[in-house]
């Protein structure tokens, strides 16, 4: 099918958030930095957050879909993988429940890319704007309001109760949303999404974040895979969907 | 408990929507009539959407909640519905599959009431606003979009698998919110629901809609019931809440 007649029948555009619409890197090593300051310990939060990130949150999505551990939301992952870093570099965790918790929902306050917003509500003009995240519904309501991401509807895979990318969460994605699978396209910055959600019939555009893993862990290349839109940022994407600006 | 101390937790307001936020009567009556004149057919359309809102949706969630249907969709207990009345007025709808499909879809382009969107956009810069519809979420969705409702979140019955006032329903909206229920205020216009809402632990303000029914069904009194806020709209809603206007 072309680009063409494949655009005309897309009514929904579900996008990735960590990655794809926030700087999730950033926010977390700037709120890390400021809790060490605030709680004089030191560590290398650069690190911190990567492996909060890999190992906390990925890692336990794989456990979660190995069985390992039952399904749980991210808040939930991430309140974990925290204690145990905390811990680590000999921070008392349970003298400073309410710090913790509160330093937990830096997810929920991750600062947006650039053209994030703007992109958004020009895509917006010509579809409906769903989140599609394996972060839970709070945490991405939250982040919405704290960054002004405007969202036409928020789904997310603690509503499926599985992770992507297992097939269940686009599928259902698509009922809740009303719309045959071919009907609605991913907008992710990773290529395991995409290729998920084209295998369930799902349109597919690739954004390139580069800078996802900061700036000395540049993703070298676009993918060199059959997606059907490949773009620089979401204002890009407005462009390659023919969605005018908006005033 | 103090009014003014209840309302300083309340971190979230969950509405109602048929009835609480938009005319659904009004709307449907509208687009019957043009269907009407479009398809040279006669009825009386107010007393056809009468018992389309009555026998078929709140109807049909009764025989869902007795286990005489399985739990489906607000749009497939309205189109199981529709198909009745229009066979009654010995419309073929088995030859005009996609006009009665299209006409189903009025539920998905209610008119919200005067006060709506902009009383919703000023209890919105105070607190997190949310759909809790039996509603489903693509109805709600298209809903938002077309009338202008901005809610920062779209909670559904669908997204439980029960209707209200299932104490699932709202027991469920405070855990994806994130909230505890005393943190959480339902609005509606209806009584049933806030004391269901009640009864979990959510604050309840009840707005008053005397025409929901038409002019000539009007509501003839205020709820003797305690209820945390009994307002006029959702202007006077965000006065007694202290929530200045918007600029």
């Amino acid at each position: 099918m072309s680009e063409a007649s494949k655009l005309g029948q897309i009514k929904a555009l579900c996008f990735d958030v960590f990655g794809t619409v926030v700087d999730w890197r950033t926010t977390v090593i700037n709120e890390l930095q400021l809790f060490g300051s605030e709680q004089a310990i030191n560590a290398d939060w650069s690190e911190f957050a990567d492996r909060w990130r890999t190992e906390g949150y990925m890692g336990g999505m794989r456990l979660v879909q190995q069985g390992s551990l039952p399904f749980q939301t991210a808040d939930a992952l991430h309140h974990r993988m925290l204690t145990i870093l905390l811990e680590e570099i000999e921070f008392d965790t349970k003298k400073n429940i309410a710090a913790v918790k509160h330093l937990n929902t830096v997810w929920h306050r991750l600062q947006p890319w650039p053209d994030s917003v703007l992109g958004l509500e020009r895509l917006r003009s010509h579809f409906i704007v769903s989140t599609l995240s394996n972060g839970n519904i709070s945490l991405l309501t939250n982040m919405a309001k704290y960054s002004n991401l405007r969202w036409d509807v928020i789904l997310s895979a603690e509503i499926t109760g599985a992770f992507k990318p297992n097939p269940e969460c686009y599928r259902n994605a698509a009922n809740l949303l009303g719309f045959d699978a071919n009907e609605i396209m991913l907008v992710a910055a990773h290529e395991s999404d995409l290729l998920a959600a084209q295998a369930v019939g799902f349109g597919t555009a690739y954004v390139f974040r580069p800078t996802e893993y900061g700036i000395d862990n540049k993703k070298a290349i676009r993918p060199d895979l059959p997606f059907d839109f490949i773009a620089n940022d979401f204002s890009h994407l407005a462009e390659l969907l023919a969605v005018p600006k908006v005033d």
